[in-house]
């Protein structure tokens, strides 16, 4: 067997003591699956007491030298999360000519240019499997498998927190707030909860998965973003009235003009393989020209699943070292230098469905008002549900619409809620039928 | 740009059309992809009259000799089908030094080992990720995504013809007879369909991935199959009403130390995922020891579909050539000469719960007589349908067993069949629950 393959980690929290187990436990499995040893030389961390692993002393280190400085160190795992020094640590690993394997979505998302760019200068590669959808490989689907499609959409559920609380909502008709004290107390929630609930992880791996499907840069501010905490029990039911489920869905879509990309509430069909996607899993529902609709499920994140891809990718740069090849496949599926850069479409000119539900005072004439001034704004309703459920004090009415432009569906519910009879903010979620 | 990667294509049916047209409508795409053009520069089909893509003249030939003899052309694409003389025509690309892309299942499940072998030999690559699940990179997904992972079990729906048939029946209520032939009609399903229907076909694409997935060698001989003809409207109207659906399932799992391999009518809970894959689509589910549940979802066949996993193939193979480099992923996951030999789980040592539907005249004491038989045999039942519902004049019972051994349940429903109150042949029907 060839000379073994020497990694060192940075950062042994959750995620670095899945890598460091399975790289640990599994030396024989993935010495056959690379034709040569995959050894981890180094774990450094700052604070070494907080490390719950069981490893040898020699393994750890406070001291970054002990890895950058080791010339027999190949692979680099970076696993600290954030933006620094994390950037400043995979970049120091490029520049002394080691390949990097990253779980850093929140990085790569707003440096992603920088660092593949770099990496592209001299010649090392940058494993980022486990940026996107944990466990599940969607980016190597996207960079090798479905080579051959133009990408036409992305539709994701990206985000196991937010999942998990719309699903307990469901099944239970708990509200937001409940669950997710719930969902703190059993650690499936962080205790600053906005990175999950608003949508901004979502729309981080949306970034970059967009980036690599459409070959073209989708940065983050690029992505309008809403989160769940507005949606309540009643919209819950009423979605399941009307034969559909709400999701906290991460859309993009690419027609060769521009891009398409935003993270919302949805409704989706309930028979759709989305709606069917509960609990912590995430699923990524791809769409090429030549492949049709592709969907990948599975765990996207937990300290093994992504523990899984960050170590396929250091199996994938094992080889790469082993064979004495490097840049094989472009970080972004086609080099930096031959992205395009298409225009980002704006979202008040997104045509959907739309479910809206009106809190109004339970009293003659108020739906013709409020179906006025829908009309007015040229958009049209598909169906109504009216009926006397009790919600604070007011009567819910529920409106299908048909296609609709987001701009006119804004200055029409600016409008509505304007009106006397109307006793809360409208509550809309755009709706995916056509996926 | 990097100097051009030639192909040549063996076999313009419908596969190879669409990866003619791939080819040759987007090669601004793949070079862009790979870092050079990836050229087709030759097409050999016996039958040049039967083609319907239009192509250039000068790029057909029934020469093979023009592909195997010209030395530009560094990848070969299969896609002839069946053993002789594809097994040839791959064998010889391989003794000429090139690469090979092939979606010849049957072909690899028979001959995959000597055909590995050779090219391991020889220092080329073959690609065969269109073999398994069509548009669904699966076979990239075992090889490098999960890589990390001790794969315990896969359970897919890997035949679409049956899916079909088994979709429409439990929409329609209608049998399987009268879907066969609508789906023939519609080009769903072959003239002879015994190899979609009776299972023949997932058990090509079973014995493949799981050879991937357990680093042992599994024959299409050692896998138990039984098809989906002898399913009746009443018993997936039966599965319907105890929660299930019914799917043609492909099923396999290891322990580590023997491995089991199956293909068979199979009741899944209806809320699961794979029971809501329906029509022609194909999924499989997959369960490693670190990633935990993965689904991947899309078209097993069709022009396009297949088309996109054989260019995901060349591409990869492409970016091989163009950094010269061979045998960088082992086409097996692991070195052929690093296999395990796992003994197969004999079928009769299976342990499952079972759906029993009894054809009995309406008389006193059957069900007694039945239960005993079933007693005997140590057999224990979970829940009875008893009600009136006329079957070609016998009344049926249906019983849900506990876990049970096959060979019991096998043994049991032989003397029951026996019985002079049986009408007909008891159908009996495994269940995954604990999937």
């Amino acid at each position: 067997m060839a000379k073994p393959i020497y990694v060192g980690i940075i950062g042994l929290g959750t995620v670095g003591s899945g890598v460091a187990k399975i790289l640990l436990e599994k030396g024989d499995l993935l010495a056959k699956r690379v034709g040569a040893p995959v050894v981890l030389k180094r774990i450094v961390d700052k604070y070494p007491d907080r490390v719950k692993l069981k490893v040898a002393k020699k393994l750890l280190s406070t001291n970054l030298e002990d890895i950058f400085g080791d010339d027999e160190i190949s692979i680099v795992v970076e696993l600290v999360g954030g933006y620094e020094p994390a950037r400043s640590f995979i970049l120091k690993a490029i520049e002394r000519g080691k390949h990097v394997v990253t779980a850093n979505k929140a990085l790569l998302a707003a440096h992603g240019k920088e660092i593949f760019t770099a990496a592209g200068r001299k010649g090392v590669d940058i494993g980022f499997e486990a940026s996107v959808g944990g466990g599940i490989p969607v980016i190597r689907a996207l960079r090798e498998g479905l080579v051959a499609d133009h990408i036409q959409s992305i539709l994701g559920i990206m985000n196991g927190t937010s999942n998990y609380i719309l699903t307990k909502m469901t099944d239970e008709g708990s509200s937001f707030g409940d669950v997710l004290k719930e969902a703190q107390a059993k650690g499936y929630a962080e205790a600053d909860p906005a990175y999950d609930v608003e949508g901004i992880d979502a729309a981080h791996k949306l970034a970059i998965i967009s980036t690599l499907a459409y070959g073209s840069f989708v940065r983050l501010e690029d992505i309008y973003t809403e989160g769940i905490a507005s949606i309540e029990p009643v919209d819950i039911a009423f979605a399941r009235e009307l034969g559909y489920r709400v999701k906290l869905l991460a859309i993009s879509r690419c027609d060769g003009q521009s891009i398409e990309v935003r993270v919302h509430p949805t409704m989706i069909p309930s028979e759709h393989l989305l709606a069917n996607v509960n609990g912590v899993y995430n699923a990524f529902y791809v769409r090429g020209d030549a492949v049709g609709q592709v969907l990948l499920y599975g765990l996207g994140a937990g300290m093994m699943p992504t523990g899984s891809a960050v170590v396929g990718d250091i199996v994938d740069l094992s080889r790469n070292v082993l064979k004495g090849t490097t840049q094989r496949v472009p970080a972004l599926s086609c080099a930096i230098d031959q992205m395009r850069s298409l225009p980002i479409k704006p979202m008040d000119d997104l045509v959907c469905r739309c479910y809206m539900r009106f809190s109004v005072v339970d009293s003659p004439g108020v739906l013709s008002k409020i179906a006025g001034v829908l009309g007015r704004n040229g958009i049209s309703i598909e169906s109504v549900i009216q009926k006397g459920r009790d919600v604070r004090g007011s009567v819910p009415i529920v409106m299908m619409t048909h296609e609709a432009r987001e701009s006119d569906v804004r200055k029409a519910v600016a409008k509505i809620d304007r009106l006397d009879v109307v006793t809360a903010k409208t509550m809309f979620i755009r709706i995916e039928n056509t996926i």
